[in-house]
């Protein structure tokens, strides 16, 4: 199948440091390639995914760009790009409502934030024409009008990921610095279950500064460390050396990346069951949830004891890179045969007549489509 | 007819301070009333337009407001909210383009930037279904490759404007602080010419205060004052008493909105001859065009002479809202004619087939469709 995944144009794909859409894109689109698909990647021009690659902005643009000027460039510049592919995985907001000029191609699309608020009433009309890929059980049951094309939870190259020991004596928290993430419970627990606590946060928004020096910082000290936000090898020892991953969110989480880079690392999650966190952690096995304080106390206290082989062979069989991409091709299938379906069903040669559409808008593609010579054959 | 008016979610609808688009739709929805139609506008909720209004923001974001969302929420929000009109003139991005979805409606776009640099794609692609409104001639010969509705330019509710006397003894200056509107340049025109200047200029942003501090605040001083950001009544003053508006634009400028304020004011306009300056002013007649300083020295020195009464006439001739009005009802009736023509000589009674697909994706669009009383019988 000849694939292309477009991305927003925000963030290189994989991202230098914050990132997980893009963490996620990478490991799809070199997936997508190992499994002998061909594959381009929309992007921006300073990704170094290697795969084949397009885009229309040289550089990124950052998370906070203004308007919706971006993101309609980056998609008009997208669909020029990819008359030729099979399917469209389209990761951007106004693409898959763009993709009502191309009846022609089979698009798909994934919401990687939650359907309450303001992107519920934009996925109920994208997918009227796009359908919309879940990333947990608990986004797809939230996701009140939308058409969606199924359930398919994150995957890592686990090969990525050393096995740690557990043995740093010190329970992790690995996030953003944000209330929804309970920094400041994660203190608490740890200081309750007499576990040292090491922190390490994003911390760069004016929102995450201020939730520190109010909430996080008066609580340091003695067991408890903030360590910076880091990235890497840096991060691979931090949660290989971690007794447990201790993630005490107050939202519902559409997916913890962070659950599962833990387990791939050996290590145990004690979570809040909200969001994606009862469909990543078997209570007793990978971990624990709590719903209370006590209850987390309890399950750090008793997490160091869980077999670390068990959360990684967990990982394996739910949350690998090869799993990810054959749920993807899946939907792919389906998505291009009811999109042939659809057209050749009305009794029409549909795609022949409407090829010739095709707008020549932006004209202004570059592209990579060696793909730093990782192209599949 | 009956028409809606969607704005973009960024200012109120009229703007409290800065917003040139807003301040034209401002005149439009009401000169629209006032020739008997039935109008909608959608904006924001803090807007105090006197028509028939809807909105799905409460207040308006402030045009720095990040990514895609906002203009999705407001285009979903506002096609759900006009399908009984006859015309959509409809003045964001996103819009024209979620137009697609609904083939009955006939829908028309102004384009109120430059056609070069982004846009310019964006409004290519935007043409393939929904014709484009330039606002100068000039605008529109750079508008490549875009199906163009017709060029109308701004016009202005005059009986806001009082004629003053120019009797102030100073040359103005009003606009941003901003490098292409050449503050520097008026400062040294004005000292050239012997004659005082008055500087009124918005100063918010980074780059406003840092070309202010760099390259206008060491040429202040003696016959030349910075006043601040005027608005109102101050304003108005000001254009009176002045004896010329010195306007020596550094960019191509698709309107200028000031230079008409100007007139309206019986002012004369000292500019340079970018964009859509050689349209408004006539040299000799109500101001003086030139490319060179000197040429400009020699403008403000003879725009004392002009006589103002003429000013005021050609902007009641050329730039009243009834003018601009007209102009817009002229591209609404064949923008309309022209749909029903392709929907129905198709031989299909296509807005009937169609008008059940209209999604109510939204369901959340607050109205103040009474208008405030201000709605045409």
């Amino acid at each position: 199948m000849r694939i292309a995944i477009v991305a927003p144009p925000v963030v290189p794909v994989p991202p230098p440091a914050y990132g997980g859409t893009e963490r996620v894109l990478d490991v799809l689109a070199r997936g997508l390639v190992a499994a002998g698909h061909e594959v381009v990647l929309f992007c921006t021009g300073d990704s170094s995914c290697p795969v084949p690659r397009a885009w229309v902005y040289e550089e990124a643009l950052g998370v906070g760009a203004p308007g919706p000027v971006p993101e309609l460039r980056q998609a008009l510049a997208a669909y020029e790009a990819v008359q030729d592919c099979d399917v469209v995985h389209d990761h951007t907001l106004v693409g898959p409502l763009y993709a009502d000029r191309f009846p022609w191609l089979a698009v798909v699309t994934t919401n990687h934030g939650p359907f309450d608020g303001e992107l519920g009433p934009i996925y109920r009309v994208i997918s009227q024409r796009v359908p919309v890929i879940a990333i947990s059980h608990h986004q797809a049951k939230t996701a009140k009008g939308v058409q969606l094309a199924g359930v398919v939870h994150h995957g890592l190259d686990l090969d990525q990921f050393p096995v740690g020991r557990g043995e740093g004596g010190y329970a992790l928290f690995l996030g953003r610095m944000h209330p929804d993430k309970g920094v400041h419970l994660a203190v608490r627990i740890a200081r309750r279950a007499g576990v040292p606590l090491k922190i390490a946060a994003k911390m760069q928004e004016p929102l995450e500064r201020a939730y520190f020096e109010a909430e996080v910082a008066p609580l340091l000290g003695g067991s408890v460390e903030y360590v910076g936000e880091v990235g890497g090898a840096d991060k691979l020892a931090l949660l290989g050396g971690a007794s447990c991953l201790l993630n005490p969110i107050q939202w519902a989480e559409p997916f913890g990346m962070v659950m599962i880079e833990a387990l791939a690392s050996g290590t145990p999650v004690v979570a809040t069951p909200m969001g994606s966190a009862p469909e990543i952690v078997e209570p007793g096995v990978t971990g624990f949830l709590g719903s209370s304080e006590e209850e987390l106390v309890a399950g750090v206290r008793r997490a160091a004891a869980l077999d670390r082989a068990a959360c990684r062979r967990r990982a394996e069989e739910r949350f690998s890179a090869e799993r990810m991409v054959e749920d993807h091709l899946r939907i792919y299938r389906r998505v291009l045969a009811e999109r042939r379906r659809d057209l050749f069903g009305a009794g029409e040669d549909a795609g022949e007549a409407m090829e010739s559409q095709v707008p020549s808008a932006a004209g202004e593609v570059s592209s990579d489509r060696a793909g730093g010579g990782a192209r599949a054959s």
